[in-house]
């Protein structure tokens, strides 16, 4: 793949005139604002373009991308996609049109390069900076509906700014965004101030049950099927899970266990800066990153709670 | 009060050698966070300044402070006040000093003028951003420490950027602190991501027992002295209490019920656009705002419900 420049990026979209987007599988902000800023900042640059409509798309989202899709990628269409890493993460409809390909947009150090040429920037907290940068480069004047749909973008990726990832740039983005018009409040609130009541259940359930060790610093919290069944909670809902033991005050690494349909126990271990989350899970044959791992076992959330045990022993932690 | 501008406040701070500086009452992270970076913003400019010591400052923002207090102002001190909105917010310990308060700068639409000279900008976010702008009028550049207190105050009173107060100004303002190295995730991490087992008992508790009345529109939330008392909480773990139950999905507006010292009723009310909590609390003898009011009433939880479900029926939200 030929990386290119933001200003070769622009180059690119002023040179074809009718582009389709695709976006990657289980949408989230950043996938859905970054492709609605593109093509509303496409379409205002006076290119067609569209969204190739994605079927996965929630309710939380859905109005972001009102007016700007399409059901078929037209044949004459330049394809883009917007943080999208790998060819695996676009839904399997849109295979068809791997071939056709020409662009790819994406912040995750993991892409694979499966289109031609393409930006990916690891440094982004977020595509959808990626996104603004091109149209900065393209002259584009963000309107309100275009700066709510980076901002989405934006803040979708960094917690609201919270997470690590969060640059200069990032947060110099979102004020763009803001003098753009941007109503960032209802995008926040929806964003990260609404709780569905199944979460908050789930949620009681785990500060009652949560397993505490070695004077308050190791977490294990078993979720068990029932419980997840009981509380209505769907996947949504689990988003983040892994981190309700993590933030517990004193809390250095909590363990977060479920099982799958299958079964089996999967296990999400999150931890602070000097303990390490990948060596717990490596030893059950999983893997990550230092600071956030998972691992899956064949055996119930019990005789898997037993396993994480002797290893925290083992690995001192007990 | 003479009101000063941005360069005037600058000016002021050249015109003095020995500052002391005041926080308020209960502080939070604007007024620690402003105080500490004034402090070393001063003393990098080549003044002596201090901070006077906040016997009420907690732990989760002593460091903030360490190094930069004074336990007594000292006699030629020049006294300026920090994010503080009226002489009332002042610990009565300072009240001897009001007559040598010089300047007062502060965000509060509220403020009563109570120095000589001031700045009261309601339009910042937060204390912070002033304190910011002077800094740079005074071309101080900010090292670590002082971005990590300027960093603190912004993040501090918008909730991390989430509430409807931020502007782009503050998200400039957060942006020039990572530029200047501060570690935002960290002091993230503990203002935002850091939760008491108290609390999330609390929570856990509130999650089954809250009330949803109108389809889902209306909740209360009755927290019985008792559980408050069972769950260990203490005012920290009180804060935003009454969000809980206004983030609930669906949740339009939300009255939550707790007991006073003296066994009376204090009714904190939350809604979204078009529902009014102000006048909902004035049918009591309450007020506030149209989205965030209050109200104490001399009866027990269960007695206030009654009188907050007939008064709701009256305003035709059931």
């Amino acid at each position: 793949m030929k990386e290119l420049t933001r200003i070769e990026a622009a180059e690119f979209f002023r040179s074809h005139d009718n582009y389709c987007i695709l976006t990657h599988r289980r949408p989230d902000g950043d996938t859905l604002g970054s492709a609605a800023a593109l093509c509303r900042g496409l379409r205002a640059f006076g290119k067609h373009a569209d969204i190739l409509e994605n079927p996965e798309i929630t309710d939380k989202y859905r109005n972001l991308h009102e007016g700007l899709t399409c059901v078929k990628c037209p044949e004459d269409a330049t394809v883009v996609s917007v943080d999208v890493a790998s060819e695996k993460l676009l839904n399997p409809d849109f295979a068809a049109l791997l071939p056709r390909l020409q662009l790819l947009i994406d912040h995750h150090g993991s892409n694979t390069h499966f289109a031609p040429q393409g930006i990916v920037d690891p440094g982004s907290a977020a595509c959808g900076e990626l996104i603004y940068d091109i149209l900065t480069e393209l002259g584009v004047e963000m309107d309100k509906s275009m700066a709510e749909a980076v901002y989405t973008a934006v803040a979708a990726d960094t917690g609201c700014f919270r997470y690590s990832n969060t640059t200069a740039h990032t947060l110099r983005t979102a004020a763009a965004c803001l003098e753009a018009g941007a109503d960032a409040y209802p995008i926040n609130k929806a964003l990260f101030e609404t709780n569905r009541m199944s979460r908050l259940k789930l949620e009681a359930y785990l500060a009652q049950h949560l397993e505490l060790h070695a004077g308050g610093t190791i977490a294990l919290v078993l979720i068990p099927l029932e419980v997840e069944h009981e509380c209505g909670v769907n996947e949504d809902d689990m988003e983040s899970i892994s981190n309700f033991a993590r933030n517990v005050e004193g809390v250095q690494l909590a363990v977060t266990f479920r099982t799958d349909k299958a079964g089996a126990t999967k296990l999400s271990v999150r931890s602070a800066p000097g303990y390490n989350a990948s060596a717990v899970c490596a030893e059950l044959g999983g893997g990550g990153h230092v600071a956030a791992a998972g691992a899956k076992v064949e055996c119930n959330q019990a005789q898997a709670r037993e396993k994480v045990l002797e290893i925290l022993s083992q690995q001192g932690y007990l």
